[in-house]
């Protein structure tokens, strides 16, 4: 790699999030093998420790080298040997063997090692994880684990550049991207690539045909298998962990869009649409399926099989269109796996809350169980500069029913390229929806952290309140717009309801006395203890403690 | 009333929503009644008119005095004579009278008189509508009708004046805020009311307790049943058109919250569990709750059964505490409604969303389906800055569980007091909370304002898009951060994915090649038209349109 005047690369982040300190566990049995984690150093002497997708861009102690890129760690793990010539996560737990990946996400997420194994053995779980990004921490997607999100990045031909691309991969891992997307359709695609992986710290996904498009100066009927083939080896090669694959989008399935609110919304849908319409032909990513299964198998690349024709609007949510290419999705999951090669299937788009369970179902019916990688879906579409919000609500839902990862939508979703600010609302946005999930799944570890900030919250431990949140900054500016003063990170109400009104300081101060008085039952209040009502007035005739001076 | 210093009522913000222009639809029968609305005069030459809430604020032609408040419209009605000397929506309903009310609402929501009138009677929806505010336009409430949202105002003692408040009513209204609460705990409780009831279009609600507590000077154990009903009076005078009475938290209830991660976090519970626990009594809301009823009855002043003890936290949800008070809720609404006065009942609070249909099923089963009127519900606790999100989630699916309210959460919920900014910003989200539950109900009027936006985005109508949208302004704006020129609002793009990529586009060009040549259906497709993909291609090789200038 090497620096151009344009890649402002001096603009990455670094330092650690606010309130915490990056810490890595060991895993037993992989010895030099360690897992991340931020820790809150609680002010009660307590602390607690956060899952981290952060990279070394969060630790103090770590030295960063964009030129270089990250350390190549997974290459130091050892790999078990190819399986009749095949050597991805599949094949080797379906042979009962747990890889390096598996040990890493089951000590990560708290889990079994079997239980990972055994759910990659079955596809219902993926591990995307090219042999050639070593530098990149494994990340395991499936329903019976924590819910991830995905971050899209990548320019655009109206805007952005390299450098801010890198930082915006940074940033989105920073806030709790699982994996991201370079999904950069203007210049430099590839050396925006080669900056984005050598640096990323999550696993990488793209969708080659917009490479390839632009190869072809953007026609698509000037697509060729062999163009596209050749694109797929490049980013294969290049290390790209998984790739969408709009295979599912068949030449008889194009005029079901036809009576559409909103056509195709999917680019690369809409290119293969348009490529098959001009050739009279099949596509050449159904015909050649095969061979696809034959690259992405040498290099343990993981498909997402995307949903060319997802709904684009609440009109267009779950018909035939939609559903027949997930039929034919169904079927080359069923081909992928046969080749060892791990797959996960896209779906929508823009989905009415009551036709959201629907898509789940249908997908595992059809796909095996195969990991679901939904966008949003959006629950309405009447909100532009809110879809982050108006997807957050099908996300959560979708994800409660069982998708596995959950791709981000930005407040710019629908009007412009998201800069760096989006990209942070999209991914704490979805890490709400993610973790709301978790919570309805039960995931074991999920309410520890709500309890956590909750006593904290309950407690007046303002500070620790901040540091537990998803975004530790931006709660904190909050709360000091009106109450800035370094007194009020411990004083018992804030400026919402100001010291009189607040009900978790008179909550308190009425537990303490209860509990100070034995009054806390029922059949202890029943038992008339008038006297202590008399006690209670007498102790101060107020529940509140005196006002600290602020 | 009269204006100080204090009050800088020249921030109030009037004019026209953008693409919008004001209109009123007169009402068949009611000679003089019209309902408002907002007609986007659409670029195609058709036009969509918009539900609206707004008041005159957004009416060019009108004239704002605050002074002089708004007119007193309401006044002109003529109601039908008091039935045993009783004279609300409910007893009228009852007596199978339509009301003016009602007759407005039908309009307004394009429903049968008839279902208002019986939905009323049966005490599954309320209208809110006190007498004494006849400047407030008519608003009903319940599952039948399109989903409703509550945005709370209100100073407190660290922060705000009365020009502010009364500048956030206005500016909550603007964007869709169905009924507001001013829930004051600051100075001038009475005066800020006042001119907010004089000049609000909309419902307004109170917490009567917080003003009979700053009258005792924030000692809860002070209160009295004699001050607190004369503070009901001077409230029901003034024209509030709904109370929440937190008469469910009995003495034998404060017990339940004592394992609790978060107590009790109502403001009105705390304090009202503090009294019984003081004067070791059950609540005076409780024991004196019939004369409560005999003066709202005087004015039509809903009430709002408060939940007092609804959960602050995950960890709290659906516990002893909440459904023991729940259950009381449900005694005081057959009182209630025995006495002819209208009720909605308050629901929580923080519920992980497989808890969350529960208590939709719950409380119609003990409250007689009672209009349910909640706070979000928050999804997780993780995520303090953006609980305005985290609530939506649980909102929106609240709301398609049959809740017929939804009091919106702004970011600065468990942070500080919200500005004018987050009002918009939780007016926004609910909006899209509530508009997705219609959806999802399939309330006949909602998916129409989606498809219409939807086809606006299909066809490249930049400004339609917009107009139609619930914040024109910050949709336009994050447009125009990266294609600000006036060419760009009819270009076939944005910058999310440039001209070359923007499925939307290559999308409208598959079709209108298709439909050009008869290939519209997978048989004229099969049938072999191996000629058309010829023609196509030397239509032009490439399915764009030759880029516009920018």
């Amino acid at each position: 790699m090497s620096t151009n005047d344009a890649i402002a690369m001096s603009t990455v982040t670094t330092g650690a999030v606010w309130g915490s300190t990056k810490r890595h566990e060991s895993v037993p049995g992989f010895p030099g093998m360690a897992t991340p984690v931020r820790r809150v150093n609680l002010s009660n002497g307590e602390h607690f420790d956060l899952y981290d997708t952060s990279g070394p861009y969060t630790d103090e102690s770590a030295e960063i080298d964009l030129d270089a890129g990250l350390a190549k760690t997974r290459d130091r793990w050892i790999r078990p040997a190819p399986i009749d010539g095949a050597a991805t996560q599949l094949v080797w737990a379906r042979a009962g063997l747990v890889t390096p990946e598996m040990a890493y996400e089951a000590a990560r997420e708290g889990l079994p090692v079997e239980l990972v194994r055994d759910e990659v053995a079955r596809g219902r779980a993926v591990i995307p994880a090219n042999h050639r990004h070593p530098e990149s921490e494994p990340m395991i997607i499936g329903k019976a684990f924590a819910v991830k999100i995905n971050a899209n990045i990548g320019n655009s031909a109206v805007t952005s550049s390299v450098g801010e691309e890198v930082e915006k991969m940074v940033w989105a891992a920073r806030w709790g991207a699982d994996t991201l997307m370079d999904l950069s359709t203007g210049k430099d695609i590839h050396l925006t690539r080669e900056w984005v992986l050598r640096n990323s710290p999550i696993p990488v996904g793209t969708v080659p045909i917009y490479q390839a498009l632009e190869k072809v100066n953007g026609d698509p009927t000037a697509l060729t298998w062999e163009l596209y083939r050749d694109t797929v080896i490049e980013q294969c090669e290049q290390g790209v962990d998984y790739m969408t694959v709009h295979a599912g989008v068949l030449l008889r399935y194009v005029p079901l869009t036809a009576k559409r609110v909103t056509g195709i919304v999917s680019r690369g849908g809409s290119i293969m649409a348009a490529w098959c319409l001009a050739h009279h032909k099949e596509s050449f990513l159904y015909t050649h399926f095969v061979e696809l299964c034959e690259i992405l198998r040498r290099y343990d690349v993981t498909f997402s099989l995307g949903d060319g024709l997802r709904p684009g609007s609440i009109a267009d949510a779950n018909d035939e269109a939609q559903f027949a290419e997930l039929r034919t999705l169904g079927e080359l999951t069923k081909v992928a796996k046969s080749y060892g090669v791990q797959v996960m299937i896209e779906g929508p788009g823009h989905v009415p809350m009551h036709k959201i369970v629907e898509n789940v179902r249908l997908e595992e019916e059809l796909c095996e169980e195969a990991p679901f990688y939904t966008l949003g879906p959006l629950a309405t579409d009447i909100a532009p500069a809110y879809d982050h919000i108006t997807s957050a609500i099908g996300a959560a839902i979708i994800a409660q029913a069982g998708t596995a990862m959950l791709c981000y939508v930005t407040p710019k979703e629908h009007l412009g390229l998201p800069n760096r600010d989006d990209v942070k609302t999209g991914v704490i946005t979805y890490k709400i929806a993610a973790h709301a999930a978790d919570l309805a799944k039960q995931h074991p570890r999920a309410q520890q952290r709500d309890d956590a900030l909750s006593l904290a919250r309950f407690e007046f431990r303002w500070n620790d309140q901040f540091a537990l949140s998803l975004d530790p900054d931006t709660a904190r500016s909050f709360h000091d717009e009106t109450l800035p003063a370094e007194p009020a990170k411990t004083a018992h109400f804030c400026s919402m309801c100001g010291p009189k009104f607040c009900s978790m300081r008179i909550s308190a101060d009425v537990r303490a006395y209860a509990e100070e008085n034995g009054l806390t039952s029922a059949a202890a209040i029943e038992s008339g203890m008038a006297e202590k009502s008399a006690e209670f007035t007498r102790l101060g005739n107020s529940v509140y403690l005196p006002l600290r001076a602020l």
